[in-house]
């Protein structure tokens, strides 16, 4: 039956991660393994208040088809936001509401990859980025990422190879290394990217996750017409809603919006209005210095514990936000061994070799913090701290 | 700028119905060119008491991320529905939620077309499918619909000229016709492509809708392994939650759920869990024998002023079940002139062209009876009937 099946399905990377996590059902298993924003922090009641309010107030018009942009109220809140929080200029027309930030990613690649484009992408990278590439066949031209950025050499290396149509990147505490941009980094790529037709896609799910750390200005505000922005409110309100936007330059979005409407018509309309009523009935800044709070305190946490049980070779990023960590075993450490000591020592986490693009047994790890409490941190760290000792030195 | 897209972007038809409907949103303007649910008929108060119960009894669960297949006691009870109302079998591995059955048809693209596959389609068609097929650019082969279905010896000599990778179909009172294919037509459909590896995609939104006339049997009765089908919760719930679902066999289906994750992760899961409490909680035949006794009025009453005010040479459809009734004007009438006369005399239509693939200037038209009450119907046939009677007197 396999030849019916078109060539591009055959090109996306299974998610890895989906078996991994399959391995973590176990309650005895401290798992640092999962990518989820904390459920304790989900605003249950005022939801439940938004959803009856919306009802009550507008009836079935929140339960009817609507526009493919997605509710206005919506879209101007958010570029209210970008103008406030981040001095990002966009305009209402250029924002899109999308079925999550993941389905960005699958607009882009409609709008913008024809097949053998080189498209960069960041290494490690985001997975959900390159499943959804893949299916629009590009050639994948993975750009280094160091403790303050891109790899600026490497990427003018890449562009001297070949145009880049895209380039994608998580600017803020990355997933999956935490990292961040520098403002200096930023400003270097921008130089290199300025004077191109390349559009660096700047996917931001975590950014008003900082607790720690200085601003940094957004890809945007040094060049506009080469940017666009993904947004999501999985990790400041809840993921389940699927509601993300793309703002892009305006010709990029009137074809985001016919591929969009060609894609599911709309997202959730009853969603994005419960959403809208709970902005405007509650304090978003508040719920989210919560959810700040409470990360930082895992955070440090796990910064503590790595500290005090991980063999000194391994180093690890210092994420000034977000959700994970990244750790590096030293050369010819395999994490995907790592992996399987650890599972049978009830702790888990991400091996690297997921994000990367066509790369196996690498020595990096993915560790989260999100979801685990500090007390069960320490413990779960220092089970992990044993066991990557007895690898490093077996393979010194 | 122009440059910068993807070919496939630029294959895309705009919806010419959305630049229509806006010569609509006039108070005056009598309207038959929606596609709506009426509105009326959605159970708002039982929603709010689903919405709150989920949240109450599950919390941050339902909040959270979930699995890319669905909800699996949803996905359980759209098995048990085929099963109990349509002698279709098929297993729970075999269903994936979709976002809206929108979504449905982009994965099929997705997993199955190729660019230059063969696609088949019915003509005239439904103009969502032309759109998502498109961005995987096949070559379209429309097969002419007629009162009892497909042209069966149009769709042999399609599938001489080529094999057909798939061909679309809405087989029970399709948009925008109306027409339902007969059981002695499916069979000789299915006598044609059982042999072949080509998948007749049923997509099936109307089908509970049927308000006269005796149930015919689906595609998958006749060819299980042959029948991809498509099915969606917006006309007998609401359309604003965007919740379909395909029915596979089993290897295609395992390919469509990497589609699926590379697209938009899982569909929005508050709103699947919403909408299965509101399953468990209620009687949905009561609630779909409202629909179709409210449907089945307004077109006995569109069928009867049909017949005082159209003129003899208009030939209608007359559905039973669904939305939509087709009308076929004289050769030579141009429905899209048709339509400029009945817009400055306050009535509205869709004139077929966007139902054609690459056919403009037909002498068809679109006529929805779900959004309009029995009085304004008879005003509104009226006045059209008058147009016609001018532009066919003109044409003679």
């Amino acid at each position: 039956m396999d030849s019916v099946f078109s060539d591009r399905i055959s090109d996306v990377p299974k998610s890895f991660i989906r078996e991994i996590l399959k391995t973590t059902i176990n309650k005895d298993v401290i798992s640092f393994a999962g990518g989820l924003p904390n459920r304790e922090l989900f605003p249950i009641a005022e939801i439940k208040d938004a959803a009856s309010k919306v009802l009550d107030s507008f009836g079935g018009e929140v339960l009817q088809y609507s526009t493919t942009e997605g509710y206005l109220p919506l879209r101007q809140w958010i570029v209210e936001r970008y103008r406030t929080r981040a001095g990002v200029k966009v305009d209402v027309d250029d924002i899109l509401i999308t079925t999550g930030s993941q389905q960005g990613l699958d607009l882009i690649g409609k709008t913008l990859l024809n097949e053998s484009d080189h498209a960069g992408i960041e290494e490690p990278g985001y997975l959900g980025a390159i499943q959804a590439f893949s299916l629009y066949r590009p050639v994948f031209e993975p750009v280094r990422l160091d403790f303050s950025g891109l790899d600026t050499e490497a990427l003018a290396r890449a562009l001297k190879r070949a145009p880049l149509k895209i380039i994608y990147t998580v600017p803020n505490f990355q997933n999956p290394s935490g990292i961040s941009h520098t403002d200096e980094n930023r400003d270097e790529v921008a130089r290199l990217l300025g004077p191109t037709r390349t559009f660096l896609v700047e996917d931001n799910p975590y950014g008003e996750l900082r607790f720690s750390g200085r601003e940094t200005r957004s890809y945007h505000t040094r060049m506009p017409e080469n940017t666009i922005l993904l947004g999501s409110f999985s990790k400041i309100f809840v993921p389940s809603f699927r509601i993300g936007w793309i703002a892009a330059p305006r010709a990029l979005t009137e074809k985001l919006v016919i591929a969009k409407q060609a894609s599911d018509l709309h997202t959730n309309y009853f969603a994005q209005r419960v959403l809208y009523q709970y902005l405007e009935d509650n304090d978003i800044d508040a719920h989210i210095e919560k959810i700040r709070e409470r990360y930082r305190r895992q955070r440090d946490a796990m910064i503590g514990a790595i500290g005090r049980h991980f063999p000194e070779e391994v180093r690890c990023s210092n994420p000034d936000g977000g959700m994970f960590l990244w750790a590096i075993l030293p050369e010819g450490v395999s994490a995907l061994e790592v992996f399987d000591s650890a599972i049978r020592r009830n702790v888990a986490f991400v091996p690297g070799d997921p994000f990367y693009v066509g790369k196996t047994g690498v020595n990096t790890m993915r560790l989260n913090f999100s979801c685990v409490d500090e007390a069960t941190i320490e413990v779960g760290i220092e089970r992990l701290g044993g066991i990557l000792k007895e690898c490093c030195a077996s393979a010194g």
